[in-house]
């Protein structure tokens, strides 16, 4: 199998070295193919999703991407839209038609201590979400700024709703059989289309799984004071992008959040923090995360669950005992992945 | 002064009969015209907002509100959208002009146990969130739900931020002097617009007042991890749904968080929590938003802020003295107004 690593920016290079390493080592039959994307290919090539790097992806069995954008105040992000990093990120998920974006928030036992809410509260959680990622707000044609007036508009069409629905299902099926739709039909129509269809879909397809309704504040809420109560979340683009987010910071450490995009080619496999410009080159940065996007990609882009389970057990491993800076550790970058790569053994 | 109340649904009534009481006690020379609103209204009248509602506002100097709609499965719900409770309150906001929601969010002393966050990042917590209440996605006219198919449109005009905007930064020179504005800008045009009238308008009328810029998913995570960090956040109508209720959980209990609308007209107050309709009517509902919302009355409906600092102060007594249910005590509504006005006098 061909996969595509594209490191990107900041941190990226340094976790997907260390992700790589991995790879190799369980699928030692995999050809790695590394492109440019991001701020560094703006640079090289004069675009964040070169010609290049698209070709690429058209035989590629999965897509392994590291991080993406500058820092806070760098020049990238004063450039004409379509040039900024995160130009590139959406039209990679465009190209790859990755319609689902998929992300378990899980609290590792024993780490309990890491997170912001109360240990009681963090103990246990254990939620998969489901984000649209090709439609909505993001992606819709009809927007613009001009003078002094803006807009932007959140449209979804059924096909799109189910497709992602589908998918939340699905997963639903591998886990407690519970999915949680999320949505603001109290005052947009777009949500009642969301919401219509979605549990249009349950009643035709997935009779098994348990499906409830929810608006996007309130899960807000819930999701801090009560995380125990989700399963499977499914929710549009721009809601998804906010509440991943959210939850994410439930097991205390972006350092430990994997994430898989799928749809209809390959999928992209990528860790959740960003590109962390600060601790760049220095050999610190936790690639945890990074190695864990390869146990998604074994398991979702190569349906290798036995390498995926192993990496997963490594990695559990070696944070107890060679936890990163970032987890109140001393491991730096390259101890870290060590201690993944003996854990395997 | 005139105050036109509007008790509305579930607890609504029972929660603002506590506040009419400490009301009327603190400014005896106020008076008080009741009204409807919500799924009572709708059932009385045919409307969630009717006309005799509507005049009654016209020589208001400010409005208090109890809670608005039903339970989950309430057939208010399947009503069509203009005549559902929401619609009622969306409908008050725009009558009474009202452009922004102030919500404190503020952790009492001594009672950081009740946070889901840890203590120690609860403690001392004091966010002021302005949301944008009569535009964006929420009233825009450009909006349909058809077939397979459906959209709402994400507007902004400079007028409409520049006008909240700047009750943002007002608040801030009373504060801390920091204001956190919210956007999307790396993906949305709207965005944009927000981003670049809020940052002219802090250079052009309000040097002194320091203003970052963050991403609304950044906010979500910073909210939770690091709510310290925040002094006034500025956002949209939509993202400010989320956020002010991702905030509010911080203090433990959404009993305790009263909110102002302000604008061109009277100002409207409410607490944020909902109607409860599970426990209505039993005399147990947490009075203690609704009374801090006539702490804001006074304030700023009123500009009475001695009055408003009793009110707050005899609030605060109350809570230690006698706390709710909610918070884990045993008073009951009558229990706790009571003791309310007791501290007052
Ligand atoms: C960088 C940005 C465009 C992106 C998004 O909003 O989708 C990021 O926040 C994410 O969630 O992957
Ligand atoms: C009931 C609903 C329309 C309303 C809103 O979204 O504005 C509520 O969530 C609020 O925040 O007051």
């Amino acid at each position: 199998p061909k996969i595509v690593t594209l490191p990107g920016d900041g941190i990226g290079p340094e976790v997907t070295a260390a992700a790589v390493a991995v790879l190799r080592e369980v699928a030692p039959d995999v050809t790695i193919e590394e492109h440019a994307i991001g701020g560094g290919a703006y640079e090289a090539h004069g675009e964040p999703f070169p010609a290049a790097t698209r070709d690429a992806l058209k035989d590629a069995d999965a897509v392994l991407l590291g991080t993406v954008g500058g820092a806070h105040d760098s020049p990238w992000n004063k450039l004409p839209r379509p040039l900024r990093p995160e130009s590139g990120l959406l039209s990679l998920r465009k190209a790859l038609g990755c319609y689902a974006n998929l992300r378990p928030v899980r609290v590792q036992p024993g780490l309990e201590h890491l997170s912001p809410l109360k240990p009681e509260l963090a103990r246990g959680v254990d939620i998969l979400i489901v984000r649209e990622l090709l439609g909505g707000i993001y992606f819709d044609g009809d927007r613009k700024i001009e003078g002094d007036t803006a807009y932007n508009t959140m449209r979804y069409t059924t096909p799109e709703v189910e497709r992602v629905a589908d998918m939340a299902f699905w997963a639903a099926e591998q886990r407690k059989g519970r999915v949680t739709s999320v949505d603001k039909a109290n005052v947009l129509e777009v949500s009642e289309l969301w919401r219509r269809d979605v549990q249009a879909l349950r009643d035709r397809k997935y009779r098994g799984v348990h499906l409830n309704h929810e608006y996007v504040d309130s899960v807000a809420m819930l999701i801090v004071s009560d995380p125990g109560r989700y399963d499977v979340i499914v929710t549009e683009n721009l809601f998804g992008d906010i509440l991943s987010d959210l939850a994410a910071v439930i097991p205390g450490s972006l350092g430990l959040m994997p994430s898989a995009s799928l749809g209809d080619g390959p999928g992209l496999f990528e860790p959740i923090h960003g590109s962390a410009p600060d601790i760049a080159g220095k050999g610190i940065a936790n690639p945890a995360a990074a190695i864990m996007s390869v146990g998604m990609l074994l398991r979702h882009g190569l349906s290798r669950s036995d390498a995926a389970n192993a990496v997963d057990r490594a990695v559990a491993l070696a944070l107890r005992a060679h936890p990163t800076r970032d987890l109140g550790g001393t491991a730096d970058t390259q101890t870290f992945t060590r201690a993944v790569l003996d854990a395997m053994e």
